[in-house]
């Protein structure tokens, strides 16, 4: 997330009260989780399995419990909880606030939408035109729809990301300071889930349609027209090219690739990229040609070990 | 479903504005997808490949994109986009309303019956006697609930249907105007979905119970005494004979029918017909007696392999 | 669940219109269903299969459809229709009350917690301290939340157990009169179902963290510090012990154990136990290295087969 006017390093340093490395007017324009950074922006990192590409990625300033080497032109907070001190900024540059009217005051919503009742729209919630956002939707802050967006019954949009770290004697929450933005002509059915990023924004391209009980992570790029259907499950960080579909009940791991027109077939479960244009079948899903011999081999199994059993004896 | 009056041939032609061939007061009562047609119905096709299937339906009007032989006591709407055309004539005679009341002026409610806080109840729902519709339940327009129906917190009953046609830039939805009628003493668990036929019935039979987080598609029909277990995915148009168990998670495919009494297990996948009484297991689903076979046989397989490796060695 | 004050054999035999075994002033403190007796408890039993079971369990009253010879120190009540009359009972002691307020008069909120529009809170729920409870989530009665937790939008706490007894013509439904206990620190995603228990408590450990769309079913009992990711489905009286972690799409059947430290890999079924520390796969699931071994060795059958032919040809 962008912060509403840049920062020093010295001034952010004193906010989480850390050393620092670098040029003490260093400039810093942002926050972001690693997969979603870009100039201007502090990412965090606390283990060394990562340093690298914390200090290599787009972002300027790594907010890290090690001084290492700082990478030119880039600035290091050092810490000894990088993850406690990020939460803090978060929380200090996006403080928590909840609206407990139904319709926030900062909601706004466009020509000729239909709001049905029940619906909540938390602050600054933006609707285009020409929506219908059924009973009983809930849209938490932030989050942005474009023109002729349906809603169907009972989806939330923009719930906050599972995202934990894992402590000795609890798991700490990450806090999540992101969006879902859905863009024009998108319907999306009843009683699916679409998280907001945590820092960045989880987005459904246009013209994209999606079925009931669908659960989106954070963070996760979903293209133009694609196809959920009912029960599918995507996980965080995951990117879904133009023109992709899923078929029911399909699960995806999270920080995969989906080429476009991709196709993904009932009950998969896919933990590896598809090429653009692929079908994948199976759990773990594979390529669905290859997999649909190995459905027709296991059949022959049970057979051929009685075969071979029975010429051994 | 049908036209509140009959109407002829000519104008029928005449809202679409296309040529029709056959007798210009031909009787049209109806409006069905091709699943679902009867008598009097007019029925869409846009494909070659299902121009027979629609000729010879029982609906007597087809709305076609080609001028073909017309058969016996049949006519012919010939539209250069029958898809846009039909969409068109189910808005002319089922025009868009939503209630903004949390419970329509028009909904009937029995005898006896709980209606809790939060529950959305549209435009002529109407729920018979005894029912508990629990908190924040949504029942969309039209749809018809028997008596001692219990329905818990947060399920949509009567969402649209998940059906598109695609096109080079965009998918165009198929306008629902079908219902859900739900059956005397049936139980639905909380965060399901039953989503509307297209333009029929979608049924639940007489004493089903369903447990949490199940979909049902448009047009499926469901038998008396079948139980459902949790997240259990049903597409549209699925035939459910009675007495039917579907066990956690399981997916069955659009357009199958599983006969009186079949079984399919927990996580089972199906994509064709049961007959009655069988039990199927699997993803892809089998008869289960012999994927319990190809269960066992492949947990010898590693072995196996490493043997012939070892003896070809 | 515990009776307010205890009652004589006799009472109860009275209240039924049964026969019983025993001495009549024997003391009568509660009502469970037999995974979750203790003494003082009545239990009932309907089939031969069970009896023994039932007669030695922690029961010290066996509501029982046929006089057999009664333990020392316990409690016949005989009856024709077990299950009948213990429903008439759990009636008796717990009759069914509907608040039509959305928050019941008698609903408990403690200190700093945020209850957001659209909420529903059932007679006697209790709520801890800085809780947040976002909007159209629905707690059925009786349900106690501890300190810390917070619960996504349009989630479900406390609907009834999918329980039923089959007749000929019916299902009969097991009356819940039990609750949803969830200790400090948890948290719970958007779209989740958790049932109450049969007559005990369904029970969610404190700093147990889980994402959307998941099923837990009636009288289950979680650990402490578990993750669930989305759309995990978990039956009714099964037992997770701390720190297990169950991903996306995996299923439990109902009355197993996972020991603590437990992992169950996305899309996996179980069922069967796993013991603490061990990683299961697969459906249905077995330890994972095992599992794995099997997926490669299926890769190479369509091709050992080939080979097998031609070797034979």
């Amino acid at each position: 997330m962008k912060l509403a006017s840049p920062h020093t390093l010295k001034e952010i340093a004193a906010l989480i009260n850390c050393e620092f490395e670098g040029d003490e007017n260093h400039s810093i324009t942002g926050l972001n989780e690693i997969h979603m950074v870009v100039e201007g922006d502090i990412v965090f990192v606390d283990h060394p399995k990562y340093y690298d590409k914390a200090l290599h990625s787009k972002a300027t300033t790594v907010l890290i419990n090690k001084k290492v080497e700082c990478p030119k032109g880039k600035a290091l907070l050092i810490s000894d909880d990088p993850f406690r001190d990020y939460n803090k900024l978060v929380r200090h540059f996006y403080p928590l606030t909840y609206s407990l009217k139904q319709i926030s005051d900062s909601a706004k919503v466009g020509v000729g939408s239909v709001i049905m009742p029940g619906v909540y729209l938390g602050n600054n919630v933006s609707i285009g035109n020409n929506c219908v956002i059924h009973p009983n939707v809930v849209i938490y802050d932030d989050c942005v729809l474009g023109d002729n967006v349906i809603i169907h019954s009972n989806t939330v949009i923009g719930a906050d990301a599972f995202y934990y770290k894992k402590r000795a004697d609890k798991f700490d929450k990450m806090i999540s300071c992101g969006r879902v933005v859905i863009e024009d002509d998108v319907e999306i059915g009843a009683m699916c889930t679409i998280d907001k990023g945590v820092s960045g924004d989880t987005r459904i391209g246009a013209g994209t349609k999606i079925d009931n009980h669908v659960q989106i992570g954070h963070d996760t790029q979903v293209g133009k027209m694609c196809l959920m259907a009912s029960q599918v499950g995507v996980a965080g960080v995951v990117k879904i090219e133009d023109g992709v579909t899923l078929w029911g009940q399909a699960g995806i791991r999270s920080d995969v690739t989906l080429g476009k027109g991709a196709v993904l077939l009932a009950q998969a479960g896919l933990g590896e990229d598809i090429a653009a244009g692929k079908t994948y079948f199976g759990s773990p899903a594979g390529e669905a040609r290859g997999k649909m011999k190995e459905v027709a081999a296991l059949k022959m199994l049970p057979e051929l070990i009685n075969k071979i059993n029975t010429s051994n004896a």
